[in-house]
């Protein structure tokens, strides 16, 4: 079976001849190295600051920066993909060839002093924290009007990209818009031309008509397993009153969105046995952050599978498994055990 | 630095900050495992031919179906994607839910009886053979008119998403054009509407002009790594004369290719320690077979790096090694080494 993606113009292939039982992926597990040498200096622990690059900003109680006392602590990535120094000037090298300065901003947001306590096991509270300070970096580097788009990320574990421990996210402005975030406006604001209607309004409706792949929900956000999941386990985070852009969140959002996302990580944590994931957050670019076709949500993607050659070579995706079953499993996953998992 | 990817319109970042030597990529060799245990029947291995669906053609010396003596021998898949038996008819489940039956081919090639030689070491006259097979398949496959695209692959080693060691790739038929096959069809279309020329003819011969990532080449075929490389090593094999279908390909052009072929994947093999890697051949799809703006040609993905969050999030590429870096370490790559490896 395929299914059409209707946010993308993507078809998906479903495969289940190829699927594991839901229990199986859980044998995928995060492979993060559990015990830390002794003499491994975390840069990104309390004591370690001069590690890092000096600070940015800090949520902290008094004391100055670059000190132990903080509770969210954002730097400079070490090894930047972007830098705010360079230039964004296009220069063409013959007729095809076309190259511009690598001009962006690239941040690490550490996210607990703790070192040992993945993202699904934090407090709300600190988890709030974290989306408070993604909010002002976004609201702080949408300043710079060279910067186009800002990319918040997480990686969660080695085949999702990260052998860092210490839980932490990432934020890349770019000085662009990448073409598939582009591709994606432009079909919701077809969608709005012919409609009159927000597609992903429409389409968090239908999934809460539908009820089959909504795995939980309160009173400002929803999450879902999408029709048209391209991975197994693939999980949306949608706000209930629509908002374009991730920086115009009200900050008594931020607690309930918290909320959501703990109450996901942790189902993901406890069912699948703490898979590698990516986590990042779909939001429109300069220009378009008051679009009247556009949503703002969160976008996981558990690590459990990997991409090969036909995906690669055709762009579409093969899935294992449909997201009723997998909406079916995550529910199911224990609450007793949830909450013994949350208490340590 | 980013530079503009004119077959996709892609920015790619470049992230020299962040890049390994050369030198240091080997160190992701290929964790194929090296030895088979003592009780583990191969099902791709000859006198095991009982272990695979029955062949649907074979290159043999004489001799019956599904017994050894054959030298290329293509099986459906165990496990396939899609099936020639389901439907292809779209059916609509709500506003916005689409879904239509898993309709296609799956197939795989076992590329030679040899277990243990990885297709790098394989002899030019058995990749001969290969390319013949795959050519011969797709032009068997595209007589069913439900099969839009046929898209050709190679997993190599677990990385890539294969951890069977046998020499094989694969082909699956799909029941519609990936979006973005449609999509770099459309902008080569665009450029040959605006130029009246092929995109790909152009980037070809400005690519030979310059010469900085041109890798290898042959009467009919050159080897480059791309001005805007979406991963480190990247190389494409295109052809001199423009085809827009692999499927016409002259069945006198196929040694030549398995030549640069054989080049390329040694010069990878040796330089970078067997690394892990997914070969695809971009090919049009039904109705654009004959399109004097498109180019049919194989790229090469060594799996050297890990996308995440940012990449799956946005869609953009972060690069750690110019072309032209790569290119001049491939090109060092020892002869006699290079040899060496080829006699054992």
């Amino acid at each position: 079976m395929l299914r059409y993606d209707v946010t993308s113009n993507d078809w998906v292939i479903f495969s289940p001849a190829r699927a594991m039982r839901p229990e199986e992926f859980s044998r995928h597990g995060s492979r993060m190295p559990p015990v830390v040498p002794a003499d491994y200096r975390c840069p990104f622990c309390p004591g370690n600051e001069n590690l890092t690059t000096p600070e940015i900003t800090a949520i902290r109680d008094g004391g100055p920066a670059n000190t132990p006392g903080w509770k969210v602590r954002v730097v400079p990535n070490k090894f930047p993909a972007l830098r705010i120094e360079e230039n964004h000037r296009r220069q063409e090298q013959g007729r095809l060839f076309r190259q511009m300065g690598g001009c962006g901003a690239h941040e690490v947001i550490i996210a607990s002093p703790d070192h040992n306590t993945p993202p699904a096991l934090m407090p709300i509270e600190q988890l709030t924290l974290v989306l408070r300070v993604l909010r002002d970096r976004f609201n702080d580097l949408m300043r710079d009007t060279r910067f186009q788009t800002i990319v918040i990320f997480k990686n969660y574990g080695p085949t999702a990209g990260t052998s860092l421990a210490h839980p932490h996210c990432q934020l890349i402005a770019t000085p662009v818009t990448p073409r598939t975030v582009r591709q994606k406006l432009a079909i919701s604001q077809q969608y709005f031309d012919q409609t009159g209607d927000c597609l992903y309004c429409t389409l968090l409706a239908d999934e809460l008509a539908d009820g089959k792949r909504v795995l939980a929900q309160n009173s400002h956000f929803v999450a879902i397993l999408p029709y048209a999941s391209h991975v197994p386990f693939e999980i949306w985070i949608l706000p209930r009153h629509r908002q374009s852009s991730f920086r115009w969140i009200d900050p008594s959002l931020l607690h309930p969105l918290a909320e959501i996302l703990k109450t996901v990580l942790l189902k993901l944590h406890v069912g699948l046995g703490n898979p590698d994931f990516n986590l990042t957050i779909n939001t429109a670019p300069r220009g378009d952050e008051d679009s009247e076709s556009f949503m703002w949500f969160i976008e996981i993607l558990p690590r459990l599978a990997t991409p090969a050659g036909f995906e690669l070579g055709s762009g579409m995706s093969i899935n294992t498994m449909l997201p009723e079953e997998a909406t079916n499993f995550l529910r199911s996953v224990d609450a007793c055990k949830i909450a013994a998992a949350a208490c340590g």
